[in-house]
């Protein structure tokens, strides 16, 4: 953020009086702008036995595969944005199920929260932002080319979790930040 | 957003190629602005069967009674958040829990997560943006003067659960949206 999305002029880094942080505040307009974490929201959909991937058609990581998942949208519930993903992504109608993982991604100042699903029936496609979708035996996930950590975490928890006939919600946290040169350096 | 906070000129509202929904864009960079709900991370925190409470010193609804909660920061998980929170509205040292509610507040762009929580120890205070700071017995809880109906949805489960001597994670969503006149009206 460089400019007051309020009035449009150059904004400034400083905390604001009573708060602790750097936040970007307006000098001409006195408006303070926060920035906040982020929610991804996606599922695991199985279908007999079978777990659906998506290999991405975009950036970032093109190529790789996932789980149906994406911010959410203002408006819906995080069920209801894992399921719209599973549309468009997969062009595939899902029950959403138990909350499965919560993975707080730092670096990138976003929470993944995933969720349990089946599919409704037998039927999925190609989503525009997918080049190829499949239904994946467990023994045939292509670990080395899932797109992101907290979609291995969650593939993982799935799948020890229905061996293990348990429904649980798994927290983790994922840090990638470099570390900062101290005030030394 | 009336400006765009990349280059400062004006943005209009329209729906991006490849996407549905109305976003703010720009017209002189071509950045596109999401606006995506924002996570509220609470807990509430039991002392020998009594429960935490803080009355609000600011706006929205001061002088109403809530469990610590504020927004989410980056770089923190909601747990760290939660814990942040007891310490800056009830100097107040807590164990975060188990996560307890998550309620969906369409009309606001909020999604609140609430985590179960216990005091370290007996000591609390008042913090900056409380009036008061109380641990409350359950039959004590003003229940007509609580601040948010997540609030009122958290306390409500925690002592379901806590007399059922059970652990849950409660879903729920709030919509006080009003709703909007048709094309025809």
């Amino acid at each position: 953020m460089k400019f007051c999305p309020n009035c449009g002029q150059p904004v400034e880094i400083r905390i604001p009086q009573g708060d602790n942080l750097p936040r970007h505040v307006c000098p001409a307009c006195d408006a303070i702008h926060y920035h906040n974490p982020k929610i991804v929201v996606g599922c695991v959909p199985e279908h007999e036995g079978r777990i659906l991937l998506c290999r991405r058609a975009i950036e970032p990581r093109l190529g790789y595969w996932t789980v149906p998942a994406g911010f959410m949208e203002n408006d819906e519930t995080m069920q209801q944005g894992a399921a719209r993903e599973s549309w468009e992504e997969a062009l595939a109608r899902v029950d959403i199920g138990s909350p499965l993982a919560i993975v707080h991604v730092l670096h990138a100042h976003q929470v993944h929260v995933m969720f349990r699903a089946r599919l409704a029936g037998p039927e999925y496609g190609v989503g525009a932002e997918s080049l190829e979708v499949a239904l994946c035996r467990p023994e045939d996930i292509p670990w080395k080319d899932i797109a992101f950590p907290s979609v291995t975490y969650s593939l993982e928890r799935y799948l020890e979790d229905r061996a293990a006939g348990r429904d649980g919600l798994h927290f983790t946290a994922i840090d990638r930040r470099l570390p900062r040169p101290g005030p030394g350096a």
